[in-house]
């Protein structure tokens, strides 16, 4: 696996797969990988000659009150688990690199930032969306892999390359857990002991929901209040949202018809965690 | 010379160019091509394999009191005149095939907009850049020809491409002009004919200033100045703006120095007219 820190070398590599025609996988990461990321990276493996992952703690997506300058980082560990994982390009840049003066252009989202994390978190999906093209454009890939923990990034990446007709194509992975549930996340590192045994009622609310929702129920109210309730008495967190929507839309619904997500994010004392589970 | 409506269609035969290894020239028009149109898809034959020309009037480049609707178009004249400059693809979507619904995602140009034509037209750079944007992914140029008369236009997609690291060469090319200075525009259809008798001011005041600078002069309110009353005096339009600013960042100067833009616009009955002069 070839480590490359700035763009003049990630380019140099992108080119001569192309030029030999190879297929190219991209893994945009934060780093900090864990199983999920891993996933991310066989898949990318399997459907594609040449697999590229980035780690980038991206500062335009954070905001100012959020996690940046502590957002977990072990550099030496992630090159060993992505070589395991079958990279062959790490791009590893600077933030310098990656903005060297103010962007004269970002990217902003229009549409499905109007709920559940978009709404407390402004600013970060534009953030999202500004890095993600960047990457998309640096790496020319023909895939790029997410997960589908962060099931709105997911939409709103998929708004991206419909409304920009970026030529990729977008694929979503499925979220690992740990064997009680709790979505794996770079994030989980922060959680207290009695924090990470009470972390599982997070995913619990949600198929206690999705049950509900299989026996008949379809009143979004009644659903939501129910999961709310649930989370409130056992996940040990204050609990931020819990909501039922439209997917990939995230319109707000009265009754559960169509594809939906059922989504929650709490927040514990040095962690705010979130999970989804999608309905078609 | 091939026709294509439909994004589908054009994509098969980008497809096929990549596949035989073509190097692909984009010229992104809004149509009632001219010669200076021309210029762009000569110069684009002359540096690639395969010539995609676009004609598209953007809406979303256009302000609600903007002249959207009565944007001169003559889809047959064009299509002869692009074939004969050597256009190989020429794509010609409707409205509703770049936007079929609204974008969930639009681009923000934050710098070099606040100067010239940017003071007035609000929004206009954001609906240039998200357009351009869309083009270049269907299009999967390797060069993109734009021509200097739209200097701003022509900073803001250097501002673009740098900012989220498209892979294109972006091509500036040299303003055609009447043989009386006046710059080709396919808005100079809507000079009235004592209008069109004057319009050649616009380019006189701004090579005036030039060869005030080339004499000595730096001081750039003094300059402006005597554009500025060369402009009243002589182009029987109203003076929108006449300035002189750093090129390409369209920063004001106290003083002439380095790579400087003189520009301005001026506005008859029915045309809003636009020139400049870059000096390094």
């Amino acid at each position: 696996m070839k480590i490359v820190r700035t763009i003049d070398a990630l380019k140099k590599d992108v080119h001569q797969m192309k030029s030999s025609h190879a297929a190219i996988g991209f893994v945009p990461t934060m780093g900090f990988l864990h199983e999920g990321h891993l996933t991310l990276a066989h898949r990318a493996k399997k459907e594609n000659d040449q697999v590229i992952m980035s780690i980038f703690v991206n500062p335009l997506q954070f905001g100012p009150n959020e996690d940046f300058e502590r957002y977990p980082r072990n550099e030496e560990r992630d090159a060993q688990l992505a070589e395991e994982a079958g990279v062959d390009v790490l791009f590893l840049p600077s933030v310098e690199e990656m903005y060297p003066s103010e962007p004269a252009v970002t990217l902003t989202v229009q549409k499905r930032t109007n709920a559940l994390c978009g709404l407390s978190r402004t600013g970060h999906f534009d953030g999202v969306a500004t890095v993600v093209m960047k990457l998309f454009h640096l790496t020319e890939a023909d895939r790029a892999y997410f997960g589908k923990k962060d099931a709105q990034q997911l939409a709103v990446i998929h708004g991206l390359v419909e409304s920009l007709n970026v030529p990729i194509a977008i694929q979503g992975v499925d979220t690992v857990r740990e064997s009680d549930g709790l979505a794996k996340s770079s994030r989980n590192v922060y959680l207290l002991p009695d924090e990470r045994e009470k972390a599982p009622a997070l995913y619990q609310s949600l198929q206690q929901t999705k049950q509900l929702i299989e026996g008949g129920e379809t009143r979004t109210s009644f659903l939501k209040e129910q999961a709310a309730d649930f989370l409130t008495a056992k996940s040990g967190a204050k609990l931020e949202y819990v909501d039922i929507l439209t997917y990939p839309e995230l319109e707000p619904i009265e009754f559960v018809s169509g594809s939906v997500i059922l989504a929650a994010a709490v927040k514990y004392k040095n962690a705010r965690l979130i999970d989804n589970i999608i309905l078609t």
